[in-house]
């Protein structure tokens, strides 16, 4: 099966490797109708981008989305929506020096393994950069869902501001809590059994590199509960259909693999070595940061495709009225 | 989309109400040639059974599945396996006085808002007897993973016995977590981006009745790590690949909603009301014991669906010898 | 890939062979709230059934279906629903003496090539009995087509009384062509480029066995004509959606393979051997006739699932109305 | 569901539109280790160009197709493999006359329908030139079928040079028949049902613009012969699965719909209008040519896909010599 894609109905697959001419994300089954311009992607895309905040890379991506397709006069045609971003400032040589090294906490080594092949230069598909697309395709979700009201707020929780320059300085770095809440969902938004709306955003959610953990509502919190207790926190999802309460995840993600201090490691053979990263290699000590608006989009994804099918799966109302329910029906109304 | 299948070449669909005629599941994908017996599947659901531990619910279900298709004299053909497992032990007639009041944790207010309609006697499609079948469906995934010498192992925590003896006796219930081990995955099973090995894991667990978290080795702990530190503690997957070390999940489970307390609740209209479980009804104390096998069954769906995924995903051999390749992998050798 | 299912949103799932236990078939996504019964299906199968032309195998197969799940109180709730066929009449001994040959134009063959391993009494899943789910599918398909007003009608052609009196007599067999008539499509149903109404209604009639040949409109005919000709003659679909003119298609199907004559063959290791039916097997001296309501079904099934898809995909009216939207179209209304 | 995908291990998605910035296609699961370079699919879509027949439309499309990702130095990797082809010369202006009106033969007026929006420049999706995405996308999969000593052949019968010429002259237009040979396929390639290897190519041919029919072996001959005959013509294919004998499709085409001649139409709205082609229009009185290679790309994108799925549907031998079997399939050997 191929894995590069996301969604149902609104269907991402992304592509594009980190020091790649260009990354990029196709959309198929946005609604047509919808207004949407390069814009609406590159304002999200500018969230994203590291050197807004003093301790994200100082990597200069201009990250500018160029629209390609599935647009007509400035309108969702319903085909397909390529979005392609450039990749610039991809000084690749520097990573010769540790093409066969096991790189600690990056996914060289199974790659390698699994197909024989991989582009050392960065992480390839492996980069954090990869989330670029998921942000684009997210601001197209976002904005459907705008529309309908339903409302998807991000934070960062577990980050001291201090310890995060005390990390740059030492050249180590922090791991982070992000915390999502989605409003305003219809009842009975989800799908039973295995496509649950908990089970969609937890996969969506450890999808995202670096994601270690997440948990709905109480948690991990629940299982040292007495039912008694817990029955009055509801959590906004019953048997994995929305109830209308507010949703509310935590994900967890790991302190940056890449630091600046030596390590040990071994070499692709197994040998013992030491790894330390290049001479000027960009050094993001809380990729957490940057990870905020990635849980947004991927929450805005899943919310968009499960919103879709909910169009279809449900009540069958036809004996009653057919007529009226042909001409209220007859194409989809997001 | 369809939402009661999992998996994509081991694909599973499950089907049946906990209060009608029969629930089953049909295993479409299993490779031709392994032994396979009606007892090899019994032999599983026993473990889950109520009335094996002190502290589960006193319900006498058989739960004696039998395999209608997909093996020739005891050995799997590679057609369609269909196991059905008849109910029995279904007094429906006390759900009657509770049929238009939403239960406290349960799902039957988001399905008939959905759907309209509610099988309101035991949970319907919610209920945790549907578990039974992925317990029958992991139960020959298991019998496949032996075989690649794969192991996968469950154990709860967090509960104490004590504990359990005090909210029994009260009525009320426990959460708990059921930790996962892995062992012995080849390296590079998974697949990048969005069908991770630990994604999938993530989602597979949280379609379980009543899991509310999952977190991957240091999980939440590592959000408050440093690089340097984390980087020490290996957890068998990077870049959504398996690594070749053990890989450790821990899924929180929620106590158990149905309680038997009277509880403060609102009919389906919204007007308050009180709600009390019917006399007679079966008690469950801690629902984190049954979901052992359960935790067990996702993990062996889940890897063995990769397993079959990473035999055409990966590295291109056919330039330097070609005849050789035909000869030794013309068909699937699980 | 699992490669016993059809549809994307009515997805039918079916198993059991010739000789087995059952046969049956899951049905999920099928809306809630349609009456259905047992009867509903059984009338349909009854038209498929043998012994009702004189011209059919004397087959006595009651086919009597059973829904397992999927309704309460005899209407749809949206869960999977489960029908069972149970197989009777099934005399599987005499098949032991042709079970090392390859029958001519018969799949047992290629099937034990492929999975090592074949149930050789009867066709196993190859066997036309498998069709009778697709029947009792197609009946449900069926259903809610009629309250859309969608009427599909098929025919047999290209069959004469007379020489099928004289096949029988001599032991041969004939072929035949299943025409087939949808009317009332509203326009835009089906899927742009690799979902066409026209290419799904091709895959579905191809995938009967003994289908050989499909035509939509002029078909074959058309490749001798010249545009300004061709031009004339609607076919009901355009770029794959339909244009609301009513849709014709032909399908050819071969004469049995199975003919009470001796024929030449080779065993399955290749050498020459002389195959003959055993005697007292069924023959069926045209099964273009059994297949006329498989077409019906297959063509109910592929437009019921593409009537679901296009609910979701086409034009975005969120934007003036978004309220009234909501309130009309929260949940599906085939 | 997302329909501009085709296939499922080897999954392509096209996108563009025939007067928008770009077309492409992204190939999601190519195993790695395959040479492949902008040559290698240039070459193929030099073939399905115009121009080179004094019978095809003599727009100059260069189709000039480059990789933007999923190789590393020439060599696949396993990641997407992103291909664009910008469009030029595309003079819209000329389409601004006829936007109104329903095109004789053409999609524009249940695309408008549908997605209540229509790129009136050229034929959007629906356009011919779509296609040149699969002839890419088919070039990579011929380049996988080559090693497997696969052959797949194609030609253009029924239409007569002198017959083309008069067309031509007179502004009209003719259809043709395709033909395909498939050889050398493995035996039991394809899958049971509903992934039948006739099934899949028949979807795959009627998913082609203008294509009207399909037929296997004898095809709608097969109709009229009887079953003594029609046992001695084997077609290559036994219930879905491959027999090793060579496999011969004939797909029709109807002649091309945009033709010079005045044609009797009607607008958008339904009233009586006349339809002529803008001066300066394109022309291809035969679109059965350019088909040829079309046919050829999607013949190879269905083996390719059934071939990677025959890798893991079959014969289980895990129990004799497990560890043999993991050191040679311990990956995927295209």
């Amino acid at each position: 099966m191929a894995s590069n894609s996301f969604g149902n109905h609104f269907r991402i697959t992304t592509w594009g490797e980190s020091h790649g001419k260009a990354i990029g994300v196709l959309i198929d089954g946005c609604p047509a109708g919808l207004p949407l311009t390069d814009c609406d992607i590159n304002l999200k895309l500018a969230k994203r981008a590291p050197g807004r905040s003093p301790h994200t890379s100082p990597r200069k991506e201009p990250d500018q989305a160029e629209i390609l397709s599935g647009t007509f006069e400035g309108i969702t045609t319903g085909t397909p929506i390529s979005v392609i971003i450039p990749n610039v400032d991809a000084d690749s040589s520097k990573y010769e020096a540790i093409k066969n090294l096991r790189r600690p906490g990056h996914a060289n080594y199974p790659y390698i393994e699994k197909y024989g092949i991989f582009d050392y230069r960065g992480g390839g598909r492996a980069s954090g950069r990869e989330t670029a697309c998921r942000v684009a395709a997210g601001a197209v979700a976002s904005k459907l869902l705008a529309h309908q009201n339903i409302k998807i707020s991000t934070y960062l929780t577990g980050v001291e501001e201090e310890e995060l320059v005390q990390a740059k300085e030492e050249g180590d770095s922090l791991g982070g809590i992000v915390e999502l809440l989605i409003e305003n969902l219809p009842v009975g938004l989800g799908e039973p059994i295995y496509q649950k709306l908990d089970g969609q955003l937890a996969a969506a959610m450890m999808s995202i590199p670096a994601a270690k953990g997440v948990e709905l509502g109480k948690g991990f919190a629940a299982a040292a509960m007495k039912g008694s207790e817990h029955n009055q926190y509801p959590d906004g999802i019953l048997g994995g259909l929305a109830t209308g309460d507010p949703v509310h995840l935590r994900v967890a993600f790991k302190p940056t693999s890449s630091i600046k201090k030596e390590q040990d490691s071994v070499d692709l053979q197994g040998n013992p070595a030491k790894f330390k990263l290049p001479e000027g290699s960009r050094h993001d000590p809380c990729l957490a940061i940057r990870a905020v608006p990635v849980v947004e989009a991927m929450a805005a994804l899943v919310v968009v495709d499960l919103f879709l099918t909910n169009l279809i799966q449900g009540r069958y109302r036809g004996v009653e009225n057919d007529q009226e329910v042909l001409q209220t029906t007859s194409r989809a109304n997001l």
